[in-house]
This record gives structure tokens, sequence and C-alpha cells, in this order.
């Protein structure tokens, strides 16, 4: 893991260009073909792809009421440390989430006016988890409880059949947890696709979140605007800011939980101290090769992976703000003074004990996260992201005349006379009457 | 304007497929075209591009201090009444804006944890504003306001110029009420990639919104996850529910106050009274050939204008959250508790007196609003949108020693030994000094 004093950083970081969100040609094609044949052709295409990309073939694309039971009493009854486990994060993702709740609002500025804000739950959610050979049951959860806490009526989640034609016991198990009303064996971009636009076996949905691979978020660019999605999720990166008073082993050993994720994951340690970037060097090192997956961690290192010294707090902090991280970790002993400072950051663990991990699975707060600096201008994944609002407006006969030349003379100013009519008519006739 | 009865209008409904976001070839090409040229070559690019689609040969891409000065004064003073209700709606605008802003929170769910969330301002947006033959200071109001109200520091604007380099001094006068920083002459995809990606002159920025023609929305689709964009503005639409209580002639100026927007407006008014719905007919025939705008307004109407019959209230709301209208009015005598029923609409105007333009100039909420049904899953523009929330999560030694096994478990149910590892190193340096 390379260490670099914060100027050469810098220097490095305004050569690099971020990758955008133009066009990828052959992705995007693969993605729109798939797309229009789901349109077109529904649970045909959605069985045919199943075929293809899962090797599961299928006779139906949901998940039966007694295929489901089965598994959540399996889970409950083979695994009851893990059943518990994910019971006990439910609960604290339920808490944290209901905080989250926003309520409409009503006031009136003077007699005869009343404005307000009225907050509903949308219809319609579907819950992209991956699947294939690994098993998320902690997304099933931190996406699936949100929406349920908002009060969407149906929440449905998508997750790649293994080949043949199961879906890991501890996922459905999750899923039952966290409150889904079904289950579906897809995956991809045909997922995306079938939740978009609907097919028959699977509901079209007013909203579609997860994480995925390269197609399911292509898919999901693609679709936004018929639907809704939560966000375009980037590789996944932490920063922890950390001094002589958090064991070097502690950092190290959270940095490396990052980097495990994948290739172009980032790991990012910021101190103020070259000897601590040297302890966590060496640490990092040697908690590497005793992890089951050192070779993804050594090739992320590598990369992405640094040990950056600054001269100062606020240097350090600026660097963070500047990196708007997803993970934010502040262990050193101003953590509670830095966390004001924070302006970009998904997620901010504080102290030494607040790892990362904690926060993936445990705490409450959500782990689906603002990823690659779009913590700048994104949120974590919340009940707010499954309500919406409309504004309300009342206005009296008394307080629209009374307000009568003015709208009327904004909406000539923009050449809108129709505009201008739907009030005047209202005028001319009071003065009729009167 | 069509009358026709609900059942009648459902299955036409069904039979049309609403246009997609879908790749639009010639479109998607033109528009990335400019997007990697502003990339590129930054101001040389915008300059060009300006010069080629505005006929304006420009010296500098901004608005300067002075002419900025100019034209706010010669618009207070040679058009007061006008200067006068921007001003008032300037005011309602803040004042309805300052109530969405959204506070963070703070809790302790036991000794020992605390959780929370932190709200915080974007760093800099961008808002466009249509110009060339038209004008629209209520669009600078209201996308520019609320991200004052938000905290964020640099609100700046594109907006095409005339072809002699110009911009209206009306939209101007308004830029400068509503608190925005910098104003700069271009229009089209160039604008949103500039916003997007910087240039010499032009910030880069966290956010774009705003409307425009079909160049800016698929450009603001390119763009999205590079930044943030406020939504894909669709055709605009308006539904009127009314009575006998309410003249028709107030029905009928509302519903060709929407038409006039353009030929693919939609103006849906519902009634169950099929003498109400004649009524209506007849005044929107008679206030149309009044109307300078009569041609859009009758191609409008002839595409989309339509005066659907419901047997009864439930239908009638069934029907209004199935269309998810951007304006709902809300007209007849049980408009107060029908207001409750209604799910997915942008904005709600209730009572006979709150017509559309009400809150299209003046009366505080947006007038941004989702269109064509996407109030299904999305909200007005407010403060919500130019601010971002940060989660916080705190736990001590202790509290996370006492949850290390559940958290473990979860960790290695998904193979993920790394995450596992952050915690155990922890659990495990305690027992070793213990």
């Amino acid at each position: 893991m390379q260490i670099l004093r914060y100027e050469t950083y810098k220097q490095n970081a305004a050569n690099t260009e971020k990758e955008t969100q133009l066009m990828q040609q052959n992705l995007d094609e693969q993605v729109l073909e798939i797309i229009r044949a789901v349109q077109r052709s529904g649970d045909e295409a959605a069985f045919a792809y199943t075929r293809n990309f899962d090797k599961a073939d299928l006779s139906s694309l949901s998940v039966s009421e007694e295929e489901w039971r089965t598994a959540y009493e399996k889970v409950k009854a083979e695994q009851p440390v893990l059943f518990k486990a994910l019971t006990e994060a439910a609960e604290n993702i339920r808490q944290y989430q209901q905080r989250t709740k926003e309520e409409g609002f009503q006031f009136s500025p003077e007699p005869g006016i009343r404005l307000g804000q009225k907050v509903t739950p949308l219809d319609r959610v579907g819950v992209y988890v991956p699947g294939g050979k690994a098993s998320y049951p902690s997304t099933v959860l931190m996406d699936v409880i949100p929406a349920v806490v908002a009060g969407v009526e149906q929440v449905v989640i998508t997750t790649p059949p293994r080949s043949d034609g199961s879906i890991d016991p501890v996922v459905l198990a999750a899923a039952k947890i966290a409150g889904a009303q079904d289950v579906y064996k897809i995956g991809g971009a045909q997922a995306v696709a079938a939740l978009a636009y609907g097919t028959e076996s699977i509901p079209k949905t007013d909203k579609i979140v997860g994480p995925g691979n390269a197609y399911v978020a292509r898919a999901k660019k693609w679709v936004f605007g018929d639907v809704a999605i939560d966000m375009i999720a980037g590789p996944s990166e932490i920063c922890a800011f950390a001094d002589h008073t958090v064991p070097a082993s502690y950092v190290a050993a959270d940095l490396l939980s990052q980097a495990e994720h994948a290739e172009d994951a980032t790991s990012i340690c910021v101190t103020t101290d070259a000897n601590y970037a040297e302890a966590v060097q060496k640490e990092v090192d040697r908690q590497t090769s005793l992890l089951e997956r050192a070779d993804i961690i050594r090739e992320s290192l590598q990369a992405n992976g640094k040990i950056i010294i600054c001269d100062d707090e606020d240097q350090a902090i600026a660097l963070i703000n500047a990196i708007a991280p997803e993970h934010l970790q502040l262990m050193g002993e101003r953590a509670e003074e830095q966390v004001e400072k924070i302006k970009h950051a998904g997620a901010i663990f504080i102290g030494a004990y607040s790892s990362e991990p904690l926060g993936d699975y445990f705490a409450g707060p959500n782990h689906t996260l603002p990823t690659n600096g779009t913590a700048r201008f994104s949120s974590p994944l919340g009940v707010y992201d499954f309500m919406k609002k409309s504004s309300t407006i009342y206005y009296s006969k008394e307080r629209l005349l009374d307000y009568a030349d003015s709208i009327i003379t904004i909406a000539e100013a923009e050449g809108l006379s129709g505009h201008a009519n739907a009030i005047r008519i209202r005028k001319e006739n009071d003065n009729a009457s009167s």
C-alpha cells in the first residue's frame, strides 16, 4: 500500500479523469437489446435470458409461497445464530429508518391562504439483489426495510437463480424477515427491464433499487425516467482518518474489509503522522496474507490503496471533502469535533470501534451509499427514497383577487396570455357580479 | 375537446403505450457529440456551438457585473409592476421553501450507541433557463430560490443568449432577486455539458436543474450519474376535477392555460355530471378563439384534450391517481375531502379560485413538477433537491464487542472474511489485553 504526501496525491488526482457515464457502446447495445426484448416478449424473454445467462431452466419466475416458507424455516432451524443476527439487524434498520420518515405540513401565511406538502409512499418498488455464486442477505434487509417503513404496498425482489433454479435460502429468509411481498428468479438487465415495464408474471414497479453488475447498472440508467432508480452504484470506497491513539491493526483491518469487495475498490488512510502511516502499511501487509480474498485485496490495494500524509487536520478534512468518500471513518481522538467539518460523505463512522462492517450489516443506517464521489450530491438509501411529495395550494376568492394583478403581470411578461386569462376571468366575473 | 365516458377512456389508455426513455438514435448521437466536444475543448466548443445554434458571437460566456446591474436597474425603473410582482413571488417562494428544509437528527438507542443523520447543502448548482425568443423569469425564481434556501454556496444560471449576445433583462433581474451568483450565456446540450464537466469559464457543478428542449433533456439524461439532475421533464399536464358549483368558464380557462404551453400538453377535465361536461366543452370553444395562442391550443386539445365523465367520485379519484397528473385542480364542493384520497399528483390546487397560474407564478410551492405520470415516484423541486444526507454511526468499544458475533456471523454468511476480520481483530485484542 503506497504512502504518499498530500501534495503528491493532489497532483496525481488532478491528472486522473474519472470515468464518465457517457455511452459505452458494446455494453449499451447488449443492454438495450435485452430491455427491448423484455418489453416486447415479457415472460418469454425473461425465461430465455435466464436459461442463457444463469443456466437455469425455470417453469415459474416467482418463488412459490411453499418454497419461500420452507427456506425460512430451514434457516431458522439450521442456522439459528445467523437467523438471530439477521433478525436483530432488521430491527436496528427498522428503528433507524423510522426516524427518517418525513411528515407533510400545512401552514397559513395569511387568512384565506393555506399551503402545504403531502407526503405519500410509492405504490410498488422493485429491489435487485445480486445472486449467482454469492449471497447478500444484508442487501435484502437494507433495501427492502426502508420501503416497507415508507408504507409501500408492494415490495418485490428480483435475484438471479442458481443453475438448479433455486434461490439461496438465506436470501429468502432475509426477504421474509424484511417484509417483501414476492421474490422473482431473474437477474441482470432482464430483471431491470421486467421491473420497469412489467411482464405477465412480474409487476411493473415505480422505482428500482439495489446494487448489481455492469449490466444491471447500465440497464438502470436506461430505464431511468420511465421509472425511478436509487443511484448508479460505482466502485466502493473507504477513507479512514486516524492517529496514534488508534491501533494500526484496526485501521488496516478496516481498509482491507473494503479492499476485499473488488479489484476496483478504493481504500484510503489519511493521517498527519508519518510514523503512523508506516505502522498501518506494515499491518496491511501482515493481515493481507491471512485473509481468504488476499488476491483481490492485493490487486485492489495496488491500484487504489493509499496512505496519505497531510500537514494538519484542516488539510486532511479538505482532502476528505474533496474525495467525498462512501464510507468515512473518523477514528482519532478528535473524531467528534471533526464530524462537524465534514461536508461530503455517505456514512460517517465515529471512533475506533465503529468499524465499517458494523454499518454494512448491523447498526441500522443504510449500507447502500453514494459511491465514487457522488456523496457530493447523493444520500444513503432511506425511507425518503420510497416516498414523494405533492404540494397543496388553497387561495380563497378574496386572496386570489388581491393578488390577481401580480399573477397576470408575470404571465404576460412570459407571453402566456392563456395563463393571464385564467386569472382575469375570475376577476372580471367578480366585477360583473358586484 | 372530446367528451368521453370513463370506460372508453380507460380502454383507449390501455392501448396507448407511453413513450419510453430508451435510445433516440439521431438525437442521442448529436447530443453525445456536443457533450464530448465540450469535455474536450471547453470554452472553445462553448463559443462555437453558441455561434452555430444561437447565432451569437460572444467575447465572454459570462454576464458581466455591469451588464447584470444595468438590467436589474432598468427593469426596476421601467417595469415597476412586473418588478414588484417578481419580488412578491420570490418572497412567497422563499417562505414556502424554508418550510421544506430538513434538519438532521441524532438518537441513542442504548447507552454507548449514537446514530444520526447529518444534512448538508450541495456546493455548486447549475440552473438551466430556457431562452431565445421566450423569457421565463418564473423559472429563474422557482429553480434558484430553493437552492439558495438550502445553503448552496454557488448557484449559477445558464441561458441561451439572443443573437445580439444579450440576455433578456427581465431574466437577469429575476436572477438577482433570486440570489444567483453568476449567469452564463449558453444554452442547449452544450450548457448541460459545461455544467457537468466544467470549462475554463463555467464551473463544474454538482447538480443541474431546470427545463429545456429535447437536446437539454437528453443531455441531462446522459450526464446523470456524473452529476445529479432534477428530473427529465416531459410534456406538461393538468387534470381538473369539477362539479356544477364551479363556473364552467373557470375550468375551461384553466384547461386552456395548460393547453397553450405546447402542442403535446395534456388538459383533462374530470366530472361526474354529463351536463356539466357539455358546459365546459362550450366554454373551451368560446374562450379558445379569444386567445393569442389559439393555434397551439387547438392542436393540443385535439391531441390530448379530454373531458371524462365518471360514474362517481371514487371512480374519478381512481382515474386521477392512475393519471398521476402534474397539476391537479380539485375544484368542486368536496375538494377538501378529496385531497386525502389523492395518492399521486405533483401539485394539488384546492377550490375554484386556486387556478394553476397561481401556482405557476406566485403562491410559493414550486412549479417544477413531475410530468407525464412521474408523480407516481417524483416530487416537486424543493430544498431537499439541494441537500443531501450523511449517516453517522458511533458504537463504544463495549457495544461493538456486545454485538461482534452477530456482525461476524452475517459477514461470514456473505463470504466476506475481511469484514469479519475487522470486527474480530478488535474482539481478540480486547481478550488479549484483559
